[in-house]
């Protein structure tokens, strides 16, 4: 059986959970932090989460775990078959990572964890957020879907990585990143309101006092 | 025909540039320059260069042209067909481009272009540089290549981000990021001496001066 390795507070361990979720695969949880002692680091070479343990070794990279799911399990289609297609649902969720959750991210210590971060740290995050936000604007199709009539991989990260943006723009920048993107917020709204992402959802609060004792122990 | 979008000068441009050649799929190279004007944006949602231009439409994000062209072109595999061997060179190619390549990126200005860089982007570009070193060390076969015994979209994006970061470690950082790892700097030396990559360093050179002035003029 597919092994999972993370934690149910990790917004990339919840996309693969989604995905296997989605397609009815079967996974067992292996619980995992991301870390760099040599036994995480022997399991993910960059000591981060999530990582899919399958017969052959360890898969690593969320958009690469997605994709290796998409091409060898069986169970609802999270990517078109169509070359073209694919690579704008690919596209459209490598978009979302490089231009929103990782500007998002350099300010979750502060977003989240009481922590602060350096104010041209900030500044640079937030022009790219904005960038990131507008240019998801141009190229997603939100019919209803981020690429179009059928739920993606791009729905996923729009779904665990925009909510997350959105809470940062909020609380550190004072900012509703989809004020004027009711079909944004429409389909963040129907996306979370999903079996799945409720369950997902309802693991993530109960893993988060000992997530939170875990970020304390490290400040 | 496939129309490349981009300039000889960036390392994104030239990673597709190389698995095009390698391919030996014909391509037109199309002059864009990185913007965020109407224009620009109209071909790629971020502005960003490379964009792949194909029948149906725009193929944007490097790692994204690279799948694409490797799902629709004859010529030399540079991705294996096994789903886990295909991950394992996929996650290498995305390791090195959000570990490697992005903390080196945000050192750029001051490293090639004359402007400075804030302290606090480049302590943590430096912090996760040596990571991302770290972690290719421990992912990478260098056996010679990357990912084993056969090139892939793993050894071009090795060749056009870790020399570029290798460029960044000596000129901010005074720190050779390859000192101990003389496998990896073997296969550098390697792969910029194969034709292709000498073509696409010659371009490179030809079309610098006209790069610097567009550089100056958005001081």
């Amino acid at each position: 059986m597919l092994k999972l390795y993370g934690f149910a507070v990790s917004n990339y361990y919840n996309m693969v959970k989604m995905a296997l979720l989605e397609k009815g695969v079967p996974f067992e949880e292996v619980p995992f932090f991301a870390a760099q002692t040599p036994e995480a680091l022997a399991i993910s070479p960059r000591g981060k989460v999530p990582v899919l343990g399958v017969e052959q070794g360890f898969v690593n990279e969320t958009s690469v775990i997605l994709q290796y799911i998409e091409d060898t399990q069986p169970g609802t289609r999270l990517l078109p078959v169509d070359p073209f297609e694919r690579a704008q649902v690919l596209a459209l969720a490598k978009e979302i990572e490089l231009y929103i959750e990782l500007p998002a991210r350099a300010c979750y210590p502060e977003a989240f964890f009481g922590m602060s971060v350096p104010d041209v740290i900030k500044e640079k995050a937030k022009a790219e957020l904005i960038q990131g936000i507008s240019s998801l604007g141009r190229h997603g199709k939100f019919a209803p879907y981020v690429a179009g009539e059928t739920f993606t991989v791009a729905d996923i990260f729009f779904l665990y990585s925009v909510s997350l943006a959105c809470a940062v723009g909020q609380k550190v920048f004072e900012l509703d990143l989809l004020a004027e993107w009711p079909a944004a917020k429409a389909l963040l709204k129907q996306l979370e309101q999903t079996p799945h992402a409720q369950k997902i959802a309802a693991d993530k609060d109960a893993a988060m006092p000992q997530f939170l004792a875990w970020i304390s122990s490290k400040k």
